[in-house]
C-alpha cells in the first residue's frame, strides 16, 4: 500500500477502506509517513469528507494506535460525560458526584484548559494537594469505593490524535465533523465506560457556532460511539453566554460547591439535572429521566452529592478543610466591581470573549506552557435577559493585578450588550441526539 | 500575511490575491513556509481550483522565483515550440532547422525523458561531442548567426516550479490544470521569445488522456501566454500512437535527417509542416500558414533546411560526420523483428506502452539517475489503420541486450491490437486555440 494512492483515492471523492485508515493511521504515527502527504490527505479528508464507516474506522484506527483502559473491575454500569468546551463550565464537578451519590459509577479522564475554554483539572487543582495523577489501580479502585473517579491521562491514549491534531491545527484543516468527531471519541473510547452523555456546545464560546453544525457533530459521534458498542446519547446546550456565573479556577469550584449543597445558579444545576437524568437512564439506575430527575435532587438536598465531593477530594488527597470552607480555596487580592452605565436588558454577552477576559486575568492558558492564577477570574452578576439599572454590578472581577484588571475591566463592560428586552427568551438546551434520531428540547 | 490564514481561503473557496500568491511562492521556494502547509494548500487548490487571474498570478510569480532569458539582442521575432511530452516525437529536430532555414530565428531551452517520454537533449548527445550546455553569450551569438540554438537550462529558471513539482509529485496533486499550465508556462515566458507555439499531446502516450481535457489545458496555456503578453497559439495533436517510426535517441536523430531529406515519416513531417507554418506567421515571416507550409516544403527540398541541422550541429561542436553518415551514429548490436501471428488492421497501439518498451530496452530513464543506452529502441513499421499480413515484420527492436529483448518483443506484439478495420481514420490534429477561439482542425 502507498500513501500516494490513498491521496489520490480520496481526492477523487472515493471511500478509504479500513485497512487503508488503519494504514495511514499507524504508519503517520510511527514517523513512517511525512507530514507533508498526511496534510494533503487530510485537506482531501476536509474537502472531500469521509462517511459514517471511515469515520468508525478512523476513529478505531486511533484507539488502537494507543493504549486503552480497561474498566471491566469496576463493578456496575460505568458512565462518563463530556462537553466540547466553553466558558464556566463547571459541570463535571457538581454531575459527578451527584451521579456518584446515586451509586453509578463515575469515571473520567479529565483534560487541561487551553485558550478561552477552562479544564476540569485545572479547577481541582486550586483545591490544596488534590492529585490528579492517579495510577490506574488508584483510578479503579477509588471507582469501586467511592462511585467516583477523576484523574488525568496518564496512560499513552491515542498518541495517533495527538499527531494529527497537531498537523491540522497548523493546516487549517480542523473544522470537519468526521475529524472533529473521531478526535473526541477516540480519546472517550479508549476509555471504557459503559455510556457516555455528551454536552455539545453551541454558540459563541463554543467551537461550532450554528445549531445545524452542533447538530451534525453531535449525530457524527452518537454514531460512533453506538457504532463502538458504547450507549451513546448527546445533548446540544448553549454556550452563548457563560454558562452560570463564574469563571476562573476557585472560582468554579466555590459555584460547584455551592450548587452542591442546592445554592447554585440555576442554568448550571438545571444542565446537571439533564445530564444526570440522561446518565442514571444509561446505567439502568431508573427507567425515566423524571425519575433520574427526582432521584438527583433528592440526593443534592439530602447533603449525599455534597459529601461525595468531600470523598472524592480526600480520596484523592486534597485538602477537604478548603471544601468546608472555601474561603480557603485561592482567593485574589481585588475583586473589582463593575457596573453598568445603562438601563435596559443584556441581550448578549460573548461567552468567547468573556472567556478571554479570564484569560488575561490568568485563569486560563494562552500557550500549553503559561502559567494559571487560580484564584482569578470573573463573577457575572447579570446575565442574557436581566433586567439591568444604571449603576448595577454587572460582574466582578477577581484579581492579584490590577494592570490586567483595568484591562479586563474596560473589555467586560464592552462586552455586556444592553438595550431592549430580546423578543424570545434565551434557552438552555436545545436538541437531545440519541440513536433513534434527533429530539426537539 | 500568514500561510494558515490563506490555506483556509482557498480551502473555503476563495480567491487568493496577487500579493497572497507571492507570498506563498516566494516564502515557500526561500524554505520559510513547511512542505505540510504547501501539500495543504496545494490540495485545496487542486479540489477548489483557481481562476485565470489566479493561475496568470502564480505563473509570474515562479518566473520571478529565479532568472529571466533575455533574447532582445537577437534580431528578428523569436519562436518557440513546446510539446507536452508524448512518444517519439521527434518535431524539435526537425521543425527548428526548418523554421530557422526561414530565416526565423528558433531558440529553445530543451530538457530531458522521463519515464515513457523523451528528451530533446538525450536525442542531441547521441551526435558524438555535441554540446547542449551553452553560455548565454553563446545561445545567443548561435542564434544571432544562423538562426537556431537548442540548448540546457543553465540559468536558475523558475527554482519555485521544481520545487513545487517535486512536493506535487508525492502528494496526488498533478493533474490540475491551473498547477500543470503554470509549471510549463513558467518556464516557456522565462525565456523571453516573442511568439510560442504550443503541441498539446492527448492520447494513449499523453498527460492529457481525452480531446475535452486537452483542449482545457490548452485554453489555459494559451491564455496564460497571451495574458503575459507573448504571443501563443496551441495545436491539439494525437499520441494515440507514438508519433513517426522511431523511438530511441539515436534513432530518432536519424529519423529526422531522413525527415529533412524528405524522406520521413508522413505523419511526423506532417506534424512539422502544421506547426511550423505556425510559427512563421506568429513571426510575421508569411501572412498566411498556406503561404508558410508552401515556404517550409521548399526549404526540405531544396536542402536548406538539412543543412541548417548541419549548422545547429557544427555549431554546438557535434560531429557532423554523423549527420552526412548516419550509420556512424550510435548503433545497436542487434536489430530483432517483431512479426505479426495475425491477419488484419493494425486498431490501436497503445503509445504509453510501446515507450515503456523502450524504456526497458534503455532507450529512457526509469529515474533522474537512470543510465540511457542511446542506440536501443523501436523502429515501427506498422502503424494504427495499417493493412498487416501474416508474417509482416511490425516493428525493429534495436539492442545491445538479448535479455531485455526478450522482454520488449513479447510486449511489444500484445501491443499490437490487430483485428477489423478502424470505422474512422486515426487524425493528426484535433484542435487549433489561440487567443481568439477555438478551431476544430
Amino acid at each position: 500500500m502507498r500513501m500516494y494512492d490513498l491521496i489520490k483515492k480520496k481526492r477523487d471523492g472515493n471511500i478509504l477502506s479500513t485497512e487503508e485508515i488503519n494504514f495511514f493511521v499507524d504508519n503517520y504515527t510511527n514517523g513512517n509517513i511525512p507530514d507533508y502527504q498526511m496534510s494533503a490527505l487530510l485537506m482531501a479528508i476536509f474537502l472531500n469528507k469521509m462517511d459514517k464507516k471511515e469515520t468508525l474506522d478512523l476513529t478505531s484506527a486511533m484507539i488502537n494506535s494507543g493504549d486503552t483502559v480497561d474498566l471491566s473491575s469496576i463493578k456496575g454500569i460505568k458512565v462518563d460525560k463530556h462537553s466540547t468546551g466553553g466558558v464556566g463550565d463547571t459541570t463535571t464537578l457538581i454531575l459527578g458526584p451527584m451521579v456518584a451519590a446515586c451509586d453509578v459509577p463515575f469515571v473520567k479522564m479529565s483534560g487541561r484548559g487551553l485558550g478561552h475554554t477552562g479544564g476540569t483539572l485545572d479547577k481541582l487543582e486550586s483545591i490544596s494537594n488534590f492529585r490528579v495523577a492517579l495510577s490506574k489501580e488508584e483510578f479503579i479502585n477509588n471507582a469501586n469505593k467511592i462511585n467516583i473517579s477523576i484523574c488525568s491521562q496518564t496512560a499513552n491514549i491515542t498518541p495517533a490524535d495527538k499527531k494529527f491534531y497537531a498537523l491540522r491545527d497548523v493546516t487549517a484543516t480542523v473544522e470537519n465533523l468526521s475529524l472533529i468527531a473521531s478526535s473526541i471519541m477516540s480519546k472517550k473510547l479508549a476509555i471504557k465506560s459503559d455510556a457516555i452523555v455528551l454536552d455539545v456546545k453551541v454558540g459563541s464560546g463554543a467551537f461550532m457556532k450554528s445549531i445545524d453544525d452542533s447538530i451534525n457533530l453531535a449525530k457524527e459521534m452518537v454514531e460512533i460511539g453506538c457504532g463502538y458498542g458504547r450507549e451513546t446519547v448527546a445533548v446540544v446546550t448553549n454556550m452563548d453566554e457563560p454558562l452560570g456565573n463564574a469563571i476562573g479556577n476557585a472560582l468554579e469550584v466555590k459555584e460547584a460547591i455551592a450548587t452542591l449543597k442546592g445554592d447554585g445558579p440555576e442554568d448550571l444545576y438545571e444542565l446537571c439535572l439533564v445530564l444526570g437524568s440522561k446518565l442514571l437512564v444509561l446505567a439502568k439506575r431508573v427507567s425515566t429521566e423524571k425519575e433520574g430527575r427526582n432521584l438527583l435532587i433528592e440526593v443534592v438536598n439530602s447533603g449525599k452529592a455534597y459529601s461525595k465531593l468531600i470523598e472524592l477530594v480526600k480520596y484523592q488527597d486534597g485538602d477537604i478543610s478548603s471544601i468546608e470552607n472555601p474561603h480557603l480555596l485561592p482567593t485574589a487580592k481585588y475583586i473589582i466591581e463593575v457596573k453598568s452605565s445603562k438601563e435596559g436588558y443584556v441581550k448578549a454577552l460573548n461567552a468567547e470573549e468573556v472567556g478571554k477576559c479570564a484569560l488575561i486575568l490568568g485563569a486560563g492558558r494562552e500557550t500549553l506552557d503559561s502559567e494559571l492564577d487560580l484564584a482569578a477570574g470573573i463573577v457575572l452578576n447579570k446575565k442574557v435577559d436581566d433586567k439591568v439599572f444604571m449603576g448595577d454590578v454587572l460582574a466582578y472581577i477577581h484579581s492579584n493585578d490590577l494592570e490586567k484588571v483595568k484591562i479586563a475591566e474596560e473589555r467586560l463592560k464592552e462586552l455586556y450588550i444592553i438595550g431592549e428586552k430580546n423578543p424570545i427568551s434565551k434557552k438552555l438546551i436545545y436538541e437531545e441526539i440519541s440513536s433513534s434520531g434527533i429530539q426537539h428540547l
